[in-house]
């Protein structure tokens, strides 16, 4: 099984579409040539989305998604929401530090550290002290500087037009 | 089968990573959701990318690169690419106007519009002509304006931070 030689943390943020679409493609693309790819979703467990249709149709692919399906807005943010981003924070430590998979996605990670539902330093710890083989991504708008600061990679998604702000509802099998 | 009431028109461009992923992310999304997806790769035909590997196992998935396998930089260009995008976009304006698929992605389609391997204004009738419900992506550096302009929605991948800056070469479920 091929593996990565060195493995770089990677971050997508900004006000646009297409980060988890993004890393959701990655995935595929490392699948595509054997890697394995574990997929942790924050915030967003509970949510219908498209992908998690087809997520069983890879190989190699795991996803877990934590959240108690509403959007998580309000600061401070409820006891709820806490836990459920804690023990997905716990779960992408394990799996980070494993080593057992070439590919992690931490999907709206950075939401969660937005909305303080998990503790920047241990994220900062996480990205500093993960195996050298791992890839490590993290989506989600709102990236704090300090990720950026440790990421070797970053793409802001950028908004140059969007049809929500002229009253277009959300789209099943595209917006999600 | 669910299918779109509304499709729009999207663009991916800018400089940074996860374009073409993010197009095959929303791909990934569609058929979860029993959507119809055809993509269609200008330039990267011949090149060996890890989604090849694992879009024969989506269903309602088709996928055709047109290329010869070489970067494509020349301007004027040779007439072999030419000729592959001219292909890729026959293919396309039958596709989109066939109407059988509900999700259409033109990938790097903006590269070969930017190196006048296609015609700007034929793309631009295709644009503005396609059928109501037929989702249309468009994908790749240098939208030219008038793509931007008449697109619906438009998503500007910008390079924060790239480590191939630092010398690091792509990797092979990484980065293609």
């Amino acid at each position: 099984m091929p593996k990565l030689e060195t493995g770089l943390v990677q971050v997508y943020t900004g006000d646009g579409k297409g980060k988890t679409s993004a890393a959701f493609g990655l995935a595929l693309r490392a699948v595509g040539r054997g890697l394995k790819v574990y997929i942790i979703q924050f915030i967003k467990g509970g949510f219908d989305y498209g992908e998690l249709y087809v997520v069983d149709k890879l190989p190699n692919l795991t996803l877990r998604a934590f959240g108690r399906g509403k959007f998580v807005t309000a600061k401070p943010a409820e006891a709820d929401d806490v836990r459920f981003a804690q023990d997905a924070f716990r779960l992408a430590e394990e799996v980070v530090q494993g080593s057992k998979y070439d590919l992690v996605i931490l999907d709206e990670i950075n939401v969660a550290l937005d909305l303080k539902l998990i503790d920047l330093e241990e994220v900062l710890k996480l990205i500093k002290s993960k195996p050298r083989k791992v890839e490590l991504v993290l989506t989600g708008r709102h990236a704090p500087n300090e990720v950026v600061e440790a990421a070797d990679l970053v793409t802001e998604m950028k908004e140059i037009k969007h049809p929500f702000s002229r009253g277009l509802q959300a789209r099943k099998g595209i917006e999600y």
